[in-house]
């Protein structure tokens, strides 16, 4: 069984797009999502500018926090402020050096184009000593991984498409095979006509099912005016059966609860 | 002038479903763009789950970051995982004490539907020491705000309804009084038939222009298939015109150096 550091992630978003609010931040939640899917538990995350230190920072930081995998997004490109593997190089306190398997992968993407390989394109085969280059078939910067110290690091560039590619065809089967071996059940609820303030011992007591249910009700009407709530419950277990046991418990308490306070409850199939 | 600190922000978004997923964080874009046109430069973002020691953490954070304006979004309702006030108190070392104003806010929202008050409800008007509330006119929890050690710390709720209405009605007023004076001019550039590689000197030169101007590029074609870049400069300055000097600038030395590699580059009203 797996210790619970090496289930517990952090995720680091590198932009100033993100802090100047241009850009909102889709990486974070899409890979939040499939981090939970495979029974991984993202512990926090940290959204730092196109600056060294704030970056080697935001790599400590995760690392204090005792995650056994640190993903980043940003900074994988060849401008001068993409610096992210650099910046996460003096966080694990390893050199940089010249991965000549990435320098393949980009003079071939540049080649295939006529194009010369230059100071800026050569930058993105610099990596931590140790690591190495993931394939990007969408787009020229691959992405990286490290395992040191216990830790998984993996950088992946910013652009969403090419995140994606390369999360898909190369970190998702390594993150499968040394994953949890859990599973996930989730129902959702939709209650009209009782405030979340009337609901909510309702949903203390069904999160008292089982320490592996987890309820959380979203307010979509008004509070006072029309109250609807949206409830999703969502549990996890060693088998599917087992999950989907502690909901329907949860769901029931949550049912036989909010219709004794004049609610109508019907279940959805989604948020 | 204000000191660096003063104008340094960190914003803490708390709520499991960040982390596992199920939202989008526009509440964090929506306030860094706003803090950002006020003059203020959104440090670092922390989101964190539900948990008290982790949103603690998150506080401790920003205070050793040297943010001297901490915002909070979520955790502000009546279940008992809404924590923020109570986790923040720890934080700044204060205790929870319940607040006669915002007890009377409360108060009235309820009984106008008569509706008692209830231990859940009356968690809401549980504040820091010190701390005053602020009206919420879309929803019932108010929100908060905390001056305290030279830090200005405030918890607005997580729905972006609530959270928006707090800031434009009691939070940018006394940002606005209290921020630096600085103005802010931008620029869209695209320039279409070049490589973000090729163009990266061209882009360093722009950025030499002023050490308050920003320029960032952001790839939308395919690097080598249709490589499009979308350019955005940005410049803050002590008045309008400087600021729209240094943009302009460094906008000119952009589109000299890419026509020189021959992209097509015309000016877009946004990104």
């Amino acid at each position: 069984m797996l210790d619970r550091s090496s289930r517990r992630v952090a995720l680091i978003s590198v932009g100033n797009e993100l802090l100047i609010g241009k850009t909102v931040n889709t990486n974070h939640s899409w890979l939040a999502r499939r981090l939970t899917i495979l029974g991984y538990e993202v512990k926090v995350g940290l959204t730092v500018r196109d600056i060294c230190g704030d970056i080697e920072w935001a790599f400590r930081t995760a690392i204090e926090l005792d995650c056994g995998v640190v993903i980043s997004t940003g900074g994988l490109g060849p401008t001068f402020d993409d610096m992210t593997v650099a910046c996460m190089a003096r966080a694990f306190g390893l050199p940089l050096v010249k991965n000549e398997e990435a320098l393949r992968m980009i003079e071939e993407k540049y080649s295939a184009k006529g194009l010369p390989l230059t100071e800026h394109r050569v930058k993105m085969a610099m990596l931590p000593e140790g690591s190495r280059p993931l394939p990007n078939r969408v787009g020229t910067a691959p992405g990286m991984l490290l395992e040191h110290r216990g830790i998984l690091a993996i950088a992946l560039p910013g652009v969403p498409a090419e995140m994606k590619a390369i999360f898909e065809d190369h970190v998702e089967p390594i993150l499968r095979e040394r994953g949890p071996h859990i599973h996930i059940a989730e129902k959702f609820l939709r209650s009209v006509g009782v405030p979340e303030s009337s609901a909510a011992p309702v949903i203390d007591r069904a999160m008292k099912v089982s320490p592996r249910v987890y309820v959380k009700s979203h307010p979509a009407g008004g509070e006072l005016t029309m109250p609807v709530l949206k409830i999703h419950i969502q549990a996890s277990a060693d088998s599917v059966e087992e999950a989907r046991g502690i909901v329907e418990r949860a769901a029931e308490v949550l049912r036989t609860g909010l219709i004794k306070l004049g609610a109508r409850v019907e279940e959805v199939s989604k948020l």
